[in-house]
């Protein structure tokens, strides 16, 4: 498959099938994005933080671990990495989180509303959606448990690889939020890998 | 209203009204317990961690902070606390991670069960169970992020204060895990003190 671009502050929604490889890519540098997955026909079951943080006792993910389902099953295994700098703990953001934050009266584009719309072939409606993987964003947990949001550390063309370990629906989001990513929203790319 | 205990092991599910108190007790000390809640009569709405990480720009709770909803309300307030050590990151503990963690073959009770039935009046099934606040539970970030969980630090006797924002539905669970209570498992109490 070639290289997909994915507009600054749009989304993607694909197919990822096991065995499958997804390269999330930063073509230019210093921008970050959230990923979300259901198992393919079933929105019961969706990736986990909670469940990523518990069985591999940490909260910072990199190549070789391994991110779960709500239902402990492994959906994503990361198998190359070149930033090693990523978030699990913040929500996508969201046409409330600009309001809230920037004090913004307008409307917004946002993780929260590209991720809906990616999924919503299957039926994924905002509620549903979990704690995005947010690959590239750099948030780090201060000693005290403050969190510090610093711009990505990922350079142009670093990459990103997870594979699938079961069908999966995946929602992809090029984060719009100008505080995650240097003041600049940019594109992202991805490619899928046969299985 | 008076003390109402939770055996060991087991749960609850209560109403509470905007401006309410709940009060959550451990009667013996070093008990944690799993609290969730959702909108009262709207189980789209919940409790969010990662919304409250990103409000509160922490990962830890006590006195004066607000935990939040998906859709970025204020739900319950912490107006008191005798603890100041809480954990928000895991996932409520389930049969398959009695399994995957410790090798367990037979039954075992979980807070997910205990949590789902205590909300399966409002139609609450255990795949849409958020992430609880787990109060008393001792779990820290180290500095390279892997997570290190500790007996609770809770006394005989020692409470958290939480006031409600909204109506809610709220359900609670005295962890049955022998490791996150310091090797064994102990009751929980609560009350609710007037709008």
């Amino acid at each position: 498959m070639t290289l997909v671009t994915i507009p600054a502050r749009e989304g993607a929604g694909l197919r990822l099938e096991r065995g499958q490889r997804l390269r999330l890519v930063d073509p230019l540098g210093g921008q970050s994005g959230d990923l979300v997955t259901f198992r393919w026909g079933d929105i019961t079951e969706w990736l986990s933080n909670g469940r990523s943080f518990d069985y591999g006792g940490k909260l910072y993910f990199s190549t070789g671990d391994v991110l779960y389902s709500n239902k402990s099953a492994p959906m994503l295994t990361i198998i190359d990495d070149d930033v090693g700098n990523h978030d699990f703990l913040y929500t996508a953001c969201s046409i409330e989180m600009y309001r809230i934050q920037y004090g913004l009266t307008g409307d917004h584009p946002s993780c929260l509303d590209n991720l809906t719309r990616a999924l919503a072939p299957h039926g994924v409606e905002a509620h549903r959606m979990p704690t995005p993987f947010n690959f590239f964003m750099s948030a780090k947990v201060q000693p005290d448990g403050r969190l510090v949001i610093s711009p990505p550390r990922s350079k142009a063309g670093d990459a990103i690889v997870l594979r699938a370990e079961m069908d999966l629906a995946v929602g992809l989001s090029a984060c719009p939020s100008l505080g995650c990513n240097g003041g600049s929203t940019k594109p992202l790319a991805f490619e899928i890998f046969g299985a």
